[in-house]
């Protein structure tokens, strides 16, 4: 017994006896020992209780896991629609849970998520709609749960600033499990998947950064971000308005073999496919179909697909596999027809993004912040030499016949925004010899040729000219570089058949979605991005 | 002197004595010498006269090779928008020579070809702006050369029946030539290429067959015939259908990557690909990374693009490569939603065929000869029970759980056609074991699955099922099927991280081309097409 503590006295205010004081002790301890028993034994009978009861919601809630045996056309409603005018309306809808907290056992508050919308949705215990063995299954789903809710909408005392609505939540009625996602299960949370690049770098960040490698080793999670969804959304739109603007100039759209039995024009490096006993290659590019195409009097074609380049490049802005638009046009008299048309096909993707998709583009902002994609009416047009001559005023060594590498082109787009305010230009008259054998030199100069890249942002996103259509300067040209005509005698004779003057253009999808948008990798602009390195998911 | 020969007679009316008849004779070969030898001297005068004379039409024609140098901005008129309206109004066109014929010296017919629009031209000689010699390089342009014509318009005196364009034909005032096509270096005629079937067949046909082989080995100059030329326009539209009718109701396109880490599902033969120093395998169908797009909440996405089968097929209806339309929805309630969307999406592009490309399909009846594609506005849909019923009423021997073989489908299309008018139907609820193992069952009755085939005109043309969403219950039917789930671990973390009850189904573009248009075989409804046999052009 230590000195501090008071002695024990008897019922006449006496101190007890060691022996009395002992006897004391035992006798409190057999108390205690009984109390426990007792309070177990409570316990469990109220857990028997509790188990035995009648569950008053049992038809409220759970799994359902079995679709498609009837039909009970209930509409759903989308989140997106959902507002302070449909208050005490009673909806269905099927959502995931972005988040839940339960608040003691008689509430749960969800966030519930469609797309890249949110709303409140909140259960509260109230036999016998909602029991507390509802209450507690509740809060006991993990994030991600696909689940059925039913419920009323209902005006939040406070703005709900966590979700995307905020002036109504959802007071659950029923709920009920699509796709159940066990706890602890995911590899990342969307919330910290969604994070500025700029928070993660804060020394005092409280949460895990999630790294691109892991994105993407589980993109199917990583694309449920609403940075994500949105990117997709106008990666989609692109393509869309690249269509609506050719549609329009009556191009048609073809579909080119991507096996090809040689290897295609540039020699440079292609995957090797077996086939059957042979070998075949995969399309760098449409080049040959589309010419051929347009020697088969086509005219104006387009084709969206993929593209395939064997380069062991490991950098922010290659893949082997990507999506190429092209387009290839027969002109009359100039190939800066083709360019103009090219031009404005640019220009409607940029205006069409910029009007029907600035939500899409704030919400990306948020994660990738970026200025907003500057261009004028009248695009720059710049000739080779212009480009040569700005460049050496600014003080760069650059030689006059020599292609700019990545860095010159980014630094020559910097100097055409300060003089011109523009994110976009198009670079004409490229010497002749950056460029391959088929583009026709420029007839006033044949240093020069007739070819062009456009650029955004400073990266080049079009690369084209007028190809040669006669066969006999087409195989000339080939001797002069190095090649053998009848090594591509099968490109030579679609021109031996008569073809009309043209040009076109290919465009890299995902590179315009990343400079559009300033995603900084290329891999963000591609859902299943393949490099040397990745070939899954 | 044969005894029928009149005796020659002398002045005085007597029969010349035989020596006098030698003399005669001899005179009379001397004169005719005599005067072949001035007839060849004259005439070498007159061409050397012809060549030293100024060609007063020496600017009116002759080739003009260089494009790019200056633009005139002359508007080009459209052959399809010449008519008699336009009398006498100054054209200009480029347009291919389709065939030429000299009448004499001083005139030339012409059938010019844009696409598949013609007009007659006619070149007269008429000193000084259309000199002889200038009609004898037009007569000498080879068929298939394209050529810049300058002209106007006259109403020709009787209806033009070999042009598309009747009612007016062009006097040609300047000829130039574009791209020359020398006589003789096409494989065949644009003519011969564009008969039906059926002429080649006649006993007494004076023209040459140009077999599918033939065709395809020169597909350029085959892509050039009118029937063509429209096939691909319909290939075109129905593509710009299949997303008009997606995008509203909110698709999404994807592009999902071709390059693939592991073989894909099906197990069924697939192409491997040299992958720097591993292997990557060509997808046969973008159904893992669409499924996973439902996973990542897209909710609705579709995809056009290229899916490759390394089956060695050499069939009428199989290509080693061809173009997917491929689409995946999440649905609330049953697979049949989804079903629906399909159904609409068909009738979407079938309306749109009918209405819009009714002078197309009119083309390429007059090759192809077809009976108009009936469908009704209410969709037929069997059970596959209803379907096995009809065959057995129909006297045919079949299985109730087994798939049907080509020839029983093309049955039960006849059967389904004279019993609904329909050559469009859909077969709903195949025989779980017919099935890929990630079909869901029918939950009434699991010998039977959630899983349907479209088919036009009794061949097949969209595959698909209500996916199984459940991990745990996928992995189930994996093994059932004989596979080790974790080979396929990255198709069920897909779904482990949560995913909607979804449906969709793949279709093959060139296969509703073909069988709309009843082309009879699938390598007139693709550009280049590859099979077992062909890689190339």
């Amino acid at each position: 017994m230590s000195s501090d503590e008071a002695p024990v006295l008897d019922a006449n205010g006496q101190p007890l006896t060691k022996s009395a004081l002992k006897k004391l002790k035992q006798q409190q301890e057999k108390d205690a020992k009984k109390k426990a028993v007792q309070d177990r034994l409570a316990a469990e009978q109220k857990d028997k209780q509790e188990a035995n009861a009648i569950d008053t919601a049992a038809q409220n809630y759970g799994p359902i896991s079995v679709h498609s045996q009837q039909r009970t056309h209930i509409p759903r409603t989308q989140i997106e629609h959902i507002n302070a005018s449909l208050n005490n309306q009673h909806i269905t809808i099927r959502a995931r849970v972005h988040t839940s907290r339960a608040q003691g056992a008689k509430m749960v508050f969800f966030n519930f998520r469609q797309q890249d919308k949110s709303i409140q949705g909140v259960l509260v215990a109230s036999e016998p709609a909602v029991s507390k063995q509802m209450v507690k299954w509740a809060a006991s789903l993990g994030d991600e749960s696909i689940v059925l809710i039913e419920g009323s909408v209902q005006l939040p005392k406070d703005p709900v600033n966590s979700a995307t609505q905020h002036d109504a939540e959802i007071a659950i009625e029923k709920l009920f499990t699509i796709s159940d996602v066990p706890g602890g299960s995911l590899p990342f949370t969307i919330e910290d998947a969604s994070r500025p690049e700029a928070e993660y770098e804060k020394e005092d960040a409280q949460f895990n950064k999630v790294h691109l490698e892991t994105r993407l080793d589980n993109r199917v999670v990583d694309l449920r971000t609403q940075t994500n969804q949105a990117i997709f959304k106008v990666q989609s739109a692109i393509c869309r308005l690249f269509r609506q603007s050719l549609d329009s100039r009556d191009f048609i759209e073809i579909h080119s073999p991507k096996l090809m039995g040689a290897a295609s024009e540039s020699g440079a490096s292609v995957f090797n496919v077996s086939y059957f006993k042979s070998q075949a290659f995969l399309a760098q590019s449409p080049q040959l179909p589309k010419q051929m195409c347009i020697a088969a009097d086509f005219e104006k074609v387009y084709e969206i697909g993929p593209v395939f380049r064997a380069e062991n490049s490991n950098t922010h802005r290659h893949m082997t596999e990507f999506t190429g638009l092209d387009l290839e046009m027969a002109f009359e008299e100039h190939y800066h027809e083709v360019v103009e048309v090219m031009d404005e096909m640019f220009k409607t993707i940029f205006r069409g993004l910029n009007t029907q998709y600035a939500k899409e583009i704030d919400i990306i902002k948020k994660q990738f912040p970026h200025d907003e994609f500057v261009f004028p009416d009248q695009t720059v047009k710049l000739h080779y030499k212009d480009a040569i001559k700005m460049l050496r005023e600014a003080g760069r060594e650059v030689d006059d016949f020599e292609d700019f590498n990545t860095e010159t082109e980014k630094f020559l787009g910097a100097l055409v925004k300060d003089k011109y305010n523009t994110d976009y230009y198009i670079l004409d008259k490229f010497p002749l010899s950056c460029r391959p054998f088929y583009s026709m030199p420029d007839p006033t100069d044949n240093r020069y040729s007739n070819s062009y890249d456009f650029f955004m942002r400073g990266e080049e996103i079009l690369s084209g000219a007028q190809r040669i259509h006669d066969p006999a300067f087409l195989a000339q040209r080939m001797r002069e570089h190095g090649m053998n005509p009848s090594d591509m005698q099968g490109y030579l004779d679609a021109f031996a058949v008569g073809a009309p003057p043209h040009a076109g253009g290919g465009i890299g999808l995902e590179r315009v979605l990343m400079l559009f948008l300033k995603l900084n990798n290329i891999r963000r602009a591609s859902l299943f991005p393949r490099d040397p390195k990745r070939l899954a998911p």
